[in-house]
């Protein structure tokens, strides 16, 4: 009963998408995971076919694309592949548009080329140790001085962290009683004196993704790396958030449509006390539920996806599709898994690396307590 | 980021139904889930404003209007009113169109126009003691005698069976070692010999909705009742089973997005330990949860009612769809019912006679347990 | 792998507990239902029996038994038996225990010889409308004038509440900032002036429970009906609150396990698509997972119910034991509904009666929320 | 509630084990973890301290100790130390007791003596790729040849492989029409020619316990390397699977108390938006909860393991308790884990580390399916 959100030339470049991951992801994803990162030249790769700046403008050295159906495409592609490129990501869906959003023309011709060209990745670094899905508590600062903003202050968390190049820093740069105001983004160059990485994360999944601890010892940061106007970064973010997290809905939409079809096909094979495991009534109907909450949805997730690209979605409708597609691609893969029997504990059956890598969905891009605050909100609670 | 599937004319279909439930149907509503039955001049009143015979063609004293969607307008205020008519919703919705697409053209101008003004209601009898959700089970028998059927059995659970002139039956013409070969449908005058009622079923909601057994011994039935092929039954209402799936799942999303709307007004109004009971978390967070749902539910409503109105929808997708709807809305009506504390169990409050209408949707129809049996098939399984 | 927890004696009562409720409830059951009430008569019988009075010492008139577990043999053999009588156990488990407790030795004297015998039933009026499980909002006052309390105010939910001869009311006689001091408990005799009850409440189960709502319109209650010390009624009434909470534990407990019982039975003999329903995977996956849980919820109930025969189950405990057992006895007979099929909505059906009687379980009592604020508090949370 | 099932000189081991795992496991255990595998030389430590040959007789070696509960303290400790042994536990719980049991007087003193010494370790290998739970499905042979078994097959899943020198293989030793028939236990030298081990299988989690794949080409076992009698391994692996179930139940219940300690602790720690985050009316109604859960699981298992002590658990019992218990353990670490945010997803938290480790408990000793099944029969059908 579905019909296609995507056109013609978002086939064509499923396709290109496809290529590349099958040649320069799949056969060298298994060392990323093991090394915890991926390597730099990579995210080249990744610009020279032009996916990194798919929307930046042709005159900043993009293909001037448009919408969120590109990032989508490849959202499937790397679930379908089995592979997950956290940093990528980042750089294209988020860092990417607040340049592009909130630069200035001479900023956009300073980052964006390098930017697009995967020459230079680009992280944001939001969440504090401490503060974690609360924008209010951040308590790295900024002053200007003499021309420079100085900023101190600690991040964590931050995907693409150490690989970065340039990072969309939050700074508080004035006091207010109302902590949500006097927030500024700050663009700082990863080679600036006094800015510092810690470790690179071990997470229980997502592990060829490199998330870090950040440290910012008095760095100096010209005045003309301030992204859009000062004090106003909290609705930048705010604003980003829509799109963020129907990027996560969509990534665990894919992810809970995948594993059950993994599934399907695995108990078909499998036998268990001389049957195909599919012919037990508990395998069928622990599937057939699945597939009911995954159709549940697509269906949501596309109805979300046609609102956004008429820029109609509102906050409180991302959060509501973040909460049901994180929390059925948790119930689905744990399932999934469990029809697995002892396989389902194995890193090489790829039901077991989605089950350790989805578990951060229903955490990230706002823990799904804070979406339910939001839609509580909405419903006038 | 929902819109309408509805156009201008069942908005204005949706008004006149709108003033005939407050007027004609909600102050004596009461009454009859006391009696247990509707009066059956109600179905005439209802046939006088035309929404009996709604899609019955003009030439057999109907409205000629097309589709499922009058009926979701139906369903949908029926359900804003907080009524629930069961035995009006079988004649329009299964028995009318039975004879519509079964019907010869002799048969339709003997049974529509009484059927459409509401002076004959009809039932359908498929269920039997101990056979359930089974059609291959049935074991009432008809054979051709004489240019009669003779009709012998005894179904159970028939809505509208108190108050049915004409019942459309269900029974094995001829055997086969294919259970499900040999049905054929047979429509009984309500007043024809050895046709017997039992007992107006007690049930512990739907109160309004006459459900009975009914007996059949040796019932002389005129060959020319047989409604469409001999031995086709079982194609027919298969085919009808989609319609009647996406149908109680409408009825059942409607009810879920009602006990929500109600719920969030309740919590507002109450206070407890001193605070509304809206402003505790756990408040917030049950009825977040429980518009995730149902959001998503009406996502894939839509989508399957469009997909039905061009014909489209298959019937692992209308089981589907049924059991999300049926599921979600027993779990969010339970929630809400807890969220208005000791009053939840008190009849005078809606959400309490919900939670006992709802409790049926999840078995009738086909239980879930046949519809998941469906939607497994439809995976390979 | 269970040891009883009864001894000898405590089998003999159920022997004799038993026979009467076969011979003097069972039959009359249904009509009770109907009418929403037992008949005050029938608590003579079971005053006569000695069964009301059996924990009265035998000075006023009673059996001189001690313990819980008499009233655990009682609540087991009306869940055993189908029936429910609300009325009764709060006259044997909550009214008679706080006059035991506070009464003068003149009160007990003036009260429990007719308690002991059904001649005089009480009841407990603690919940008002709109204040639910909140003691502290109690609105209900009595001042001191003249030798009398003058009561006024309205209660709801009163159990018993239409039969009841004496209803102990919690009443505000003073006023402090600490909402919950200044409660005091009244006894007032139904046929004083300008005490009021109004209409017997209609519920969705527990049907021939009364249920009242209470009015008291400047009552003069006598001030030697006064129980206990002035001021002090909160604490009485949280430390009755355990039993009360282990008592409803205990009910919910039984019923789970016996709607187990009868489900295992039902589908042994119930047929589908031409099988015992017995043998379908689900039918046992769904049947094995509810004993699970009620295995769990008796080792618990169990544990609770020897720590309170030494006095020892905190409140913390008893609240923990009341939302396990509670919230396991609706899961499981929602489940167990649901291998009925459409049997399961029929109220001849035992099950389909269950599972209206059992909603209220997580609601009085205290709602399984406050229970969950003081398992909460007792984490240190 | 609770009281106490171990003894004083439990409590004395108790604390030998908790100052062994201080000093010589927990400091290295991360090592270990990145090792995939613990240093053969670590057993030979916990022999010297007697831990491993508790309960063989002192004429063999060890420490003469009797009963389950010792097994238990052990169990307790690695939990709260947050380190996990498996092999070590294996070789205790499951190979000496089949060797005691089973063994005759010449074999036990062949083996046990170094096996409590910690000289040589044991494993058990059941599992077949393909079987899964399935002990019928077993295709490994043994045929006796010229006073020599002739062992051929696979085994996969086999805790403690790559550091066997002892490995107990189920084989096939004779064809029966009932499969469960002709299944014997032969103990394997990890030195035989044609015994190979495979990789050391990478899990999600217990990542400090090697599990292997191991194959056995036409391996000469001497004929006294039977254990017990030929064709009867089915029933000694059988009786033994209770103890197995039990051990996990345990392991998973102290896992799921210890996941409510840390996270009670963490959430009155963290703040978020300016406050505990332990203030949040969702934080208290989540571990309420959780602490609910968790107190039914601990009553059912002292439930069980006194039945244990004396004798008297039965199969479908252990299945009850494993279920129950494995079950909880999952739910309640997920909802911890949440509660944890962003750190819930990093190994350095000790939440993330059990969320991975715990996903097996539903899968081995038989999966929660399989547990189904047993307790489904034990129902009667």
């Amino acid at each position: 009963m579905q019909t296609s959100i995507y056109h013609a030339e978002h086939e064509a470049f499923r396709k290109s998408v496809r290529a590349f991951l099958a040649k320069e992801v799949v056969p060298h994803f298994p060392d990323w995971e093991a090394a915890g990162c991926v390597p730099h030249e990579v995210y080249q790769k990744l610009g020279d076919l032009g996916m990194l700046g798919l929307r930046v403008p042709v005159e900043y050295g993009g293909g001037g694309e448009d919408g969120f159906l590109y990032s989508s495409v490849w959202s499937e592609e790397c679930s379908r592949a089995g592979v997950s490129l956290g940093g990528a990501a980042t750089h294209m869906n988020l860092v990417i548009p607040y340049i592009l959003r909130q630069g200035t023309e001479e900023q956009k011709r300073r980052w964006l080329p390098d930017m697009a060209a995967g020459r230079r990745m680009g992280a944001i670094a939001m969440t504090e140790p401490g503060t974690g899905s609360d924008l209010a508590g951040i308590r790295t600062t900024a002053r200007l001085e003499g021309g420079h903003w100085v900023l101190s202050g600690g991040k964590t968390f931050i995907t693409g962290g150490i690989n970065a190049d340039l990072v969309v820093v939050v700074a508080r740069t004035s006091e207010h009683a109302d902590r949500r105001v006097g927030l500024s983004l700050l663009v700082v160059n990863a080679d600036s004196e006094g800015f510092g990485r810690g470790r690179n994360l071990e997470k229980i999944g997502l592990k060829a993704t490199d998330t870090a601890e950040l440290f910012f010892d008095d760095v100096a940061v010209p005045a003309d790396h301030l992204l859009g106007e000062e004090g106003q970064a909290f609705r930048y973010l705010a604003h980003n958030l829509v799109q963020e997290r129907l990027g996560i809905a969509l990534g665990s939409q894919v992810s809970a449509e995948k594993a059950l079809r993994i599934t399907v096909s695995y108990v078909k094979d499998r036998t268990a006390f001389g049957r195909p495991v599919s012919s037990f009534q508990n395998t069928k109907f622990e599937l057939a539920s699945c597939h009911v909450e995954v159709t549940a949805g697509r269906a949501l997730l596309d109805q979300a996806m046609r609102a956004h690209e008429i820029g109609e979605l509102t906050a409180a409708e991302a959060s509501t599709v973040k909460v049901y597609c994180t929390e059925t691609q948790n119930r689905v893969i744990d399932r999934c898994l469990q029809l697995h029997g002892g396989y389902g504990f194995m890193r090489e059956y790829e039901i077991a690396r989605m089950y350790t890598d989805s578990r951060i969905s229903r955490i990230y891009g706002g823990t799904n307590e804070v979406q339910r605050v939001i839609i509580a909100k909405s419903l006038g609670l």
